[in-house]
């Protein structure tokens, strides 16, 4: 059962998404599509980066997908495609597979360049249609990735600045906040295995995670675990560091915005208020 | 054919929806996915409950119903199953299913708590992908009702206060608000049964539909049944009283919210304006 | 593989589309459903006659297109199936299918009026759900157009003033702005082979496209063929001119509306400003 998921900054407002299905269900009639989301922030790639980073591994190996992010696009930017893990990933060469390639040189990287599987005519602005769509269905049918391009050494990929944490000499963390849901939920970048060998607490009221001029102490299990439009700081489902309000909004309450930084240190650790 | 609908408050701006998706098809690559809705304002329980209430009877016999309006998410709430009319419902134990379940000993409702369904990994904020998706994979695989957890007696179930429409002595309905839905139609919890039967009118033109300090004298057969930009009170497609106003927007109009108070009455059983 | 589509101003915050869903795979559980857009500007059958016009290409043949923008819902309005090009489209009588529509002695369209593909109880307000989705599910098991109602004269349908471009005198287009995308595209009506037929230009830089008081001279081949923020116009995706900034949004840049003119000349075509 041939699955493709697709992940974009198109919204859902428009019909670009309906189209690439179109074109996709053209070349196989088959195909599943699920739509991971396509309400990435216009062309924040970082984010995009993080989401399929966390979300990937919850589908079938043998999936494809497809990853649209592309303020490139008509310009001379790539379309490269990654085998991991037993799954295929399709996007533009602009970092935003950058979280996924590891090792530079173990990773089998495509750039795909065989126009005889995309569709006659290229637009110059939508190539979600007009490439992805296609090389992607054709892919369900059994083309394989040596079929659609030529490998490439990672090393020559586009590079960017990805907001990674780091710990701080002395011990503690800081990292920051990549992406805040419909909830106001604040997720960073700071995963529970970092904080795992990072953070050396005698007990968990000792933890302290810092955000702006406020201080919660403490992990919570739960959202219920503090009182009604109090703050939180949870390891969330994607396996990062989340600061969240039970029954409210943490956007609002922090005045939150994407970028922030955020830190987690004990009290042996102590940093003062994060800069 | 199996077939599971979702029912969320998770919106689509994120990725929460697809990686449920990816969940099951990962249990069962040939499920079919229907999205009933994700926009159920965030943990408004009411609302989903009149909404599933109103949309299960439009799928076939053999649905499975997931509904994830979770507040409790990660606390000791437990999930519960419920069949009913061939159709099965996954939900918190949060009042979500109180709509349904009519005489709470006959229906037969599953506590579900075999692990073995679940995800390995549970994290602590979402069970829609840990808990849900899974259980409701599994039944699609042919996992039945009583392998994934005891039978609960319906009485021992979490109890809320459900805005329900009642009588009023002298005759006449008092009811409210339930949701507003992207035209600013005003769906009320008032339906046309009880309308039927406690609506004693000699002619159309007698009832009133009272908002506010406005009055809406008569059910339209249409919303073209009166003037642009003029209100009208009509049996919406859910059942319901629904006032709207035509080529407009109702909850501009009357400056309404969710859970104003809604009443209808005739000359007859005129009482005065609603408090 | 039985393909459906479905267009609708319904939006994606209510349970509208997931309910239509319901009622078409209740009668064809292997119905393929994909969702083309649903954020049709509410009621704007323009918009929805230009989307459909310039997508339903994209989709394989035999696919059922239906479209539910329908602020005559509930009148005597009726329903129509046109088929073009091995296409089949269900829509209301309102216009909407205006630009498929090109010779109305030619095409084969259809009033659907036989009720028994309908479901039995028929809302005033949700046909979508009622009418549509039924026969369109229904075709997908094999009932042919001239099952579903009788053949109707194309000039007996509703007719309406549909905002087309037209050439000036002395040279040049004028159109108007059709939709405005996620990203603050202006996307106009009109279409490329228009321009190649209608502009006769020296050099690419001799073509002006004049929206408000604004002059962006020639057409660019990419976003990033001019400098961050600033405008360009280019052939987009759907065979149109658009105006876009690169890397921000035109919408606001030229404060711009739906309906607003915008012309295309050269300088041999110079008409001054667009009023």
């Amino acid at each position: 059962m041939p699955l493709i998921t697709l992940l974009t900054d198109f919204g859902l407002a428009d019909e670009y998404v309906g189209l690439m299905k179109g074109v996709i269900l053209s070349i196989n009639p088959l195909a599943k599509i699920i739509d991971l989301t396509h309400q990435i922030d216009p062309q924040d790639i970082v984010q995009a980066a993080y989401t399929i980073k966390s979300s990937y591994k919850y589908f079938p190996k043998g999936t494809i997908h497809v990853l649209v992010v592309d303020p490139g696009v008509g310009s001379s930017r790539s379309v490269i495609a990654l085998e991991k893990d037993g799954h295929i990933f399709l996007a533009p060469d602009n970092g935003l597979l950058a979280l996924l390639i590891n090792s530079k040189k173990d990773d089998f990287i495509i750039s795909v360049d065989n126009s005889k599987y995309f569709l006659k005519n290229i637009s110059r602005t939508f190539h979600g249609r007009d490439i992805f769509a296609p090389v992607a269905a054709h892919m369900t049918n059994g083309v394989k990735l040596h079929e659609i391009g030529s490998p490439i050494d990672g090393e020559k990929l586009t590079q960017i600045k990805m907001p990674v944490p780091h710990t701080l000499s002395g011990g503690g963390i800081k990292g920051s906040v990549i992406f805040i849901d419909r909830f106001g939920n604040l997720i960073t970048n700071i995963d529970a295995d970092l904080i795992e060998k990072n953070i050396n607490q005698k007990k968990n009221s000792d933890i302290k995670i810092i955000l702006g001029n406020k201080i919660i102490h403490g992990l919570s299990n739960n959202y219920k675990s503090v009182n009604i439009q109090s703050p939180l700081a949870i390891i969330g489902s994607k396996g990062y560091l989340e600061i969240s309000v039970n029954c409210g909004n943490a956007k609002q309450y922090f005045k939150a915005q994407k970028g922030d930084k955020v830190m987690i240190n004990t009290h042996q650790q102590n940093h003062g208020f994060i800069k």
